[in-house]
């Protein structure tokens, strides 16, 4: 019988490395998916329409967001995001594990919906890391270091909400814990009842 | 600051192949200890003090249940087994990361005294490969293989008591998922308040 597939959501403030880590996670591993976002931004040079992004317009994304087909969406820059349901839906019904790279107010949004998720917060070694990464990073937004870092504190106010914490110290240190944290989902006890089910037989009953 | 060791008690069913997958798993990991049980039983050939067992007499025995430096103890054909409790302590304070094998019935016991402790069932992959398994090994007990699986199947009513399931297909699998949980374990949020805090500074209070 099959395990229905673990989603993993990997959060965290901006600067702490999430993006870095689940491109080179997902990189890695044949059978972990990502999952791909909604936009309305402009497509940038590079970017492939179903893989980077699914590139809409303004339209279509709120049809997407009236027929409540995304888990959580949020405005940035002008610009709307948001987290189609059914792809996501699908491909932990076929038992495929998906992770999903979110900052932290959208993460607080799908664990509303999706309480089964995994949690993740990826944490800077330390704070003057995270600053440096920040003045290091060509953004592209207005907002300032500061605001980041007043934003990145808040932020860690809601860390307790989350299963598991990441300290991004190397990637791969950080890329060896997020895939101990997804093997050992697996073997949860609450994931694996049919599983348990077909070994012991009709011994055990869950209630 | 140091973190707390983590306890992992590695249970399930004999002939599950426990005690193979923990010896496998110390000897490929310099930083995790072996917790080494009491016992009254004679030392048979290669079987070296303090490694294998701390080889007591009864009456040294005795003082050590008397005296609570026992997790938990039993008594198995005539021979007394027990699970000393100075040392486990120490070695987490230490933040070392500790493993100890032991019956479904000893890692109950434990369960009540250390509900920290991460508990993992070792499920065969059937009832048939158990049985299997049972009957190839060369058993110095008396216990007749139908009456070990007929006490597997009570055991098997307890898994839910556990956090995770381990099926012990392939050992090279089984010590992957071991491994994960215990690299998952370690990014727990409730057991790293101490360098959250360290990181995010004044921010975050924990209730």
């Amino acid at each position: 019988m099959k395990r229905r597939g673990v989603l993993l959501i990997v959060s965290g403030p901006s600067g702490a490395g999430k993006g870095t880590l689940v491109r080179a996670y997902v990189d890695s591993r044949e059978d972990v998916y990502l999952s791909v976002s909604a936009t309305t931004r402009s497509p940038r040079a590079g970017e492939v329409d179903g893989t980077s992004y699914h590139f809409t317009s303004y339209e279509q994304f709120m049809d997407m967001v009236n027929e409540g087909q995304l888990l959580e969406w949020a405005e940035y820059c002008g610009n709307c995001y948001g987290t189609p349901k059914a792809a996501i839906e699908q491909m932990l019904a076929e038992g495929k594990d998906v992770i999903l790279e979110i900052d932290v107010q959208g993460a607080m949004k799908i664990r509303s919906k999706m309480p089964e998720g995994v949690f993740i917060f990826v944490l800077p070694p330390s704070m003057e890391v995270l600053k440096q990464r920040l003045i290091g990073r060509e953004s592209e937004s207005n907002t300032s270091v500061i605001a980041r870092l007043k934003r990145a504190q808040t932020e860690f106010l809601l860390i307790d909400k989350y299963n598991y914490v990441l300290v991004n110290d190397t990637i791969e240190q950080a890329i060896s814990d997020l895939d101990g944290i997804l093997r050992a989902e697996k073997c949860r006890i609450e994931r694996n009842k049919n599983i348990i089910q077909e070994v012991c037989g009709d011994v055990i009953s869950f209630n």
